[in-house]
């Protein structure tokens, strides 16, 4: 693995926290590094809630099956697609851009020593709906990722998982 | 913008290349660099095709009406999603998952001094199909996003597009 790419391999999902709290210059640092991110004719269609709330994080940790985590995390950023900004309202363009600014949100926690991890909900709709009711979302807000972050208390060493087969070279073969 | 974080900040599109070509390391480094995104329950819904062809780019430029550059550009990987690997078949998680082996290879790229640019691809129906027979890709195969990289020609600069009106505490409000 290439050193120079050393920050993307290092990227893993943590799951166990320290109680240390995450401050506010740091969930500022990972907010910019999400909305770095590229987004269909830059309409950005995105929101972030952020949460530290303990018993609001209890909730959540109720709402989403693998989200136990949540009841020891400190904080919790649930990504919002925005249904009246989507590039021409085609939700598979919602789900690109919020999908990238994800995956800058949490090589940013990475690089900044924190884990985190990302609770999938979108597209279940029973979780979307528990979440809009719980974070207060209007109708064109949609919950879409919820990361659970923290000082990270376990540490997965650096991987890719390439696979030569899933490579192809000028077509399908 | 955290230093620290320099590299996500660094990222922007590129659509202007020398013609000195993307060599095979280099194109390993990107695919593992994708492939160290995460993906719900680890199913890994992606495949590759580099394309390198000048006669197929030209081609590519002609079905991406935002591709012109192609028709210069020494490189071009289409990252497919398989729908046979997806996360219990729903094609929001194979977007979810694309879309960040998406974002990584493209921070790969600026990382390794090349510049990217990501072509919409999916859902458009058409474009789908063209690259499909384009790059004679079966049926489980979905051409879902086109990246064009080179050796950069232009040099953005770093940049967040951070609105701290798109960001709630605990609630929206």
């Amino acid at each position: 693995m290439n050193v120079k790419l050393a920050s993307i391999f290092a990227r893993r999902s943590v799951r166990k926290f320290t109680s240390e709290p995450v401050d506010d210059l740091t969930v500022k640092d990972l907010l910019e590094a999400a909305m770095a991110g590229p987004s269909a004719m830059a309409v950005d269609p995105w929101a972030f809630v952020v949460v530290r709330e303990r018993e609001r994080l209890a909730e959540m940790a109720e709402i989403l099956p693998y989200g136990k985590m949540l009841g020891h995390a400190p904080l919790a950023i649930v990504v919002c697609g925005d249904r009246n900004r989507t590039h021409r309202g085609l939700e598979s363009y919602m789900i690109q851009d919020c999908s990238a600014a994800v995956q800058n949100l949490l090589l940013a926690a990475s690089m900044l020593g924190l884990g985190a991890c990302w609770l999938g909900t979108h597209p279940n709709v029973e979780r979307m709906e528990a979440l809009g009711r719980l974070l207060a979302l209007p109708e064109h807000l949609v919950a879409f990722a919820t990361l659970a972050i923290g000082h990270a208390a376990e540490f997965p060493p650096p991987r890719t998982r390439y696979d030569a087969t899933r490579v192809y070279y000028e077509q399908y073969k």
